[in-house]
């Protein structure tokens, strides 16, 4: 048996209770969990109703990191004691997106605390195929963020946005997936803009490589007020927060020729205008997750210093205490909080 | 003095009077015009009241072929005699979009009926290196319409939807433009769908190389039986309408990690899913005009027999029955109609 | 049992002989092979003593066709009776160049008829997820070359070449893969000049969509007479013969700012002009196989008619006359040799 | 009149004279220069006898700043006393290359001391459409290196090698050239391996961003060496010193699929396996100068202090002490010299 974070369904709050420990087979490993982090997907079922693909009970907590407690047949890529991460979701590998190289938007996609039970647990288990060696450099618990915060906005930055070296890139939301596409378009060497509403998130965009930051609460057009900063309109707008009216402004603040990116989540429809989009050969895209091949390139930035994690964990919880985690979450205090679970 | 048709505002008939012959100064060449096609462009002056950068009087006409009459100083690519295509617009070569290789959507670009006097005359001018060879194997009257009826549709399906081998690309609207969408697509080896309300057109569209064709009138959910047609939807849809209603029907055609080109005019705005763009990380683009540097590979395509450009145009006009042609136009009569000048 | 055709080593005839038919497992086909094509890959293990995989006694054969005689355990996408094209190559789909999108260098690559027993008999297995369905339009026994001699110039055209519509192509070699380099660059748009030194090949390869053909025995600068032809030289060069001497023409023969796609296999060097490639910035990639991702839009395009396979079997033979087969491939006197196995 | 460093022909002294002061016309500047770097192209001149377009006398001198002392009629853009740095390379805007964002291999292309007169002088002239704004925040003196040094690794970064966060680069040589690849490389995101064979220039490499160093001096294969470091082979292997047996070096420390970039120059032939080429997808590619409209990209990173030009400039000389700095060139004693003429 085992510790874990179970939850019964929306609007309750999670239990701490005994489950069993889960059993390998061939080709998997057991993860003793170190920590997880607290996700903003979570709240989608917790507080909205968002449905989970399996029905609950159901462990939560897909940004994991861990040891390996056990390794079943035919496993040769990790050892008992092997420090590792765990991606947030699981792929194929057979079907026409994994084959493009597009597994982030696998047709048969699994993801932790979700499909199958996740990592606020004590252990949990992996295909041996997904999971990643961490480094001795990376911290234990700070490096589960790396899992879904910090894979995320790489995969946008990287191959979505292309952010290339001396783009003007904006970033609106300076939040949990922001700031890291903040930091992660300032370590590919672009001109970052931050724009928010709140000055303590903006004041950590600059540390985070921000050029220039802009406040637009009470802005009558902040879509004007960036294309003046930027000369003219960014050559790329990264929407991180999942708002209709944000996704306009930030189309808006575009030069012409420029890129779009959608990464936050909205069930609302975005309105933009057609005529630019054609005069003005305006692309728009979106983002989502992050392919596993992409994730040791992440790992050895983490590791070298180039993207940083530890400063990005504001707070640190105990299994018991998660849904005070959740609770920090809800009220935007926390710039990334994790459970830490076998500490 | 020369027969040229001008135009004096909107809803008024265009007016063929004597103007006088254009004077070339050095870099520039005189060109005796052949042909010149009628584009609902010009539509757009004459019956919706767009306005034209240059003020009325203005001779009207961006698409024309013709012959080198007189060299300015400097011309060394032309000799008197030579066949010509002009291209509809003419770019700076030093402003930044011009610099990046995207003359298309220049900063300071110059078209021929809009900004300067067009070619629905017996004599223009333009400068020498803007103007591309037509050899001889393409006839001079119908090679016209390569300048805007085939060239933008070529950048479209080249550059923006970049359209690949055993693509299912789906074209919504087979008339001027859309025709050519799907003759281009067809040439670079895709599997093109056909759509459209008139049953003509759709004709018109398999014999220029459409694999299958759709009348979506009277379907109550198009986009479904599009998805339907092809295993789960397109790959690229191409919008060359210009309605609203059907760009969100196109996008709603493509398949996860899909791409919408939006290549027809509308004022309106465009309604899109935020979510949809998001998780299935879908693309949109627009497409305006053509690349001068294409030009040549395109004739080249023209005069080997790969594109076509004879069978486009249903109708002749001389110059003095230009507004009948444009009557033809307005009644959706013609595939492409041009009037011929000095015949 | 079955009757198949074993390599026993180099420089002896294969034995057509009883062999057990094989046995499949959980998410397998066994496939009835209708056809398997005569490729020079098996000359290099017949003539030439390049080692293969498995140790002989081994089953040649990697471009099959045929229909599904048993589905094994948890195989949900075929049925008895299906149709099916079996890629010359199975990936593993987990490592880092299958993750890349790039399977067909997957590290862990298994051949028919070099690592794994080949369809030169009258049974084979597969996995599942790897068979393709071949459609009713497209001949069983025709169809097998799809696997190899078809595909392989369709990754490298569309992939590796990356052909653009108006491109200026040479193709140097229109033997077996030649001819296919030739088909698939015109089925997407290209101006193809055909090179060779047999006056029949070019004669194929004008049939197969070149626009212009050079028969360059005896020409002592044949670059130059290509960028003669080619104004300046070609867009891209492909070498489609493994000789050093045809590459560094092949690289000679193209503009500034070209790309060299080198696809024959040659053992050695290649000597290239280091001034030239910076100065110019030219390019020089490899192609190798095909993905599969990019099957099914290549079995499209020949379902409809954008790409031959019939015209492109100049001989057929029976199993037992296998022996009789590879002769015809040695004298060159096949465009593509197949053996029909069970007809 | 004004002082210039005039070059009469190869193995001879400049002469620093009095010359006629340059003659501005209409669309061009006259700048009164502030410094000129000294580059490795001008010993080609001055010590390999590589000609110069322009026949001595020349000024020699292409990576200048200074500021704006006349504008001639329709300039626009430029003041008497703005701060400019002027591009290395001059284009023409209209050739086909120009035309396709690739102005660097212009046709028709004209470089400051060589087609030209150049920048060793106290005035030097230039189209005013080609010169850039230097900001404040970037030293007059030091800014000049952008022109070429800095420029030509951004571009061959950015454009042609294509690094992208996460890869691994290694760099061959880092010298004038070789130490900003370092540098930009590490601006965007690579992990970067420095290898040269002299120690202080690889305790600069870890200064400007090397992860890892390694000398080769002794080394017996030192891209087995380099494949042990990278766990397989790099990304990338960008070889900026012009040496053929370098050059196979830096292709043979590729993993798989990888791309060499050549961007030393010698007019020696590269020998480069053909096997390896097709069999493992490899890329080689050239890289030359940099375009126009990528240097306010560039300008921009050194303004937010991406990229470091004061510490690169070891040497500063008067324009009186030119053959003195030359001399520092030929001994490898400077990272980067520059001659300060308006101090």
């Amino acid at each position: 048996m085992m510790k874990a974070a179970v939850f019964y369904g929306p609007k309750q709050l999670l239990k701490v209770e005994d489950c069993p420990k889960p059993v390998i087979g061939p080709g998997e490993i057991l993860v003793k969990v170190a920590a997880c982090g607290v996700c903003h997907t979570d709240l989608h079922y917790l507080d909205h109703g968002v449905p989970t693909f399996k029905k609950p009970p159901l462990i939560l907590g897909h940004e994991a990191s861990g040891t390996v407690a056990e390794t079943g047949a035919n496993v040769k890529n990790f050892k008992p004691g092997d420090r590792v991460l765990l991606p947030a979701v699981l792929t194929c590998g057979f079907c026409e997106f994994c084959r493009l190289g597009r597994e982030n938007i696998c047709k048969n996609m699994v993801m932790f605390g979700n499909h199958i039970d996740g990592a606020y647990a004590e252990f949990v288990k992996a295909p041996a195929k997904d999971a990643f060696i961490l480094p001795e450099e990376i911290p234990l618990e700070e490096g589960c963020i790396i899992a879904d915060a910090i894979s995320t906005p790489f995969h946008e930055v990287k191959n979505r946005a292309q952010v290339k070296a001396g783009d003007t890139v904006v970033v609106f939301g300076c939040g949990g997936v922001g700031i890291n596409v903040v930091q992660l378009s300032a370590a590919v060497g672009a001109i970052v803009v931050a724009v928010d509403i709140n000055e303590q998130k903006l004041q950590w965009a600059k540390k985070f490589g921000a050029a220039y930051t802009l406040n637009i609460s009470g802005l009558s057009d902040a879509a004007k007020e960036i294309r003046k900063m930027t000369n003219g309109g960014a050559d790329i707008a990264i929407e991180a927060i999942g708002n209709p009216n944000t996704i306009t402004t930030a189309f808006n603040s575009l030069k012409k020729g420029g890129r779009l990116c959608v990464i936050g989540y909205t069930d609302k429809d975005m309105i933009i205008s057609a005529a630019k989009t054609m005069f003005f050969e305006m692309e728009i895209v979106g983002s989502l997750g992050c392919r596993p091949v992409d994730y040791p390139k992440l790992i050895e930035m983490v590791r070298i210093g180039k993207v940083q994690v530890k400063p990005l964990v504001t707070h640190k919880f105990k299994l018991h205490q998660i849904n005070e985690a959740f609770e920090t979450l809800r009220n935007g205090e926390a710039l990334r909080a994790i459970v830490v679970i076998n500490g």
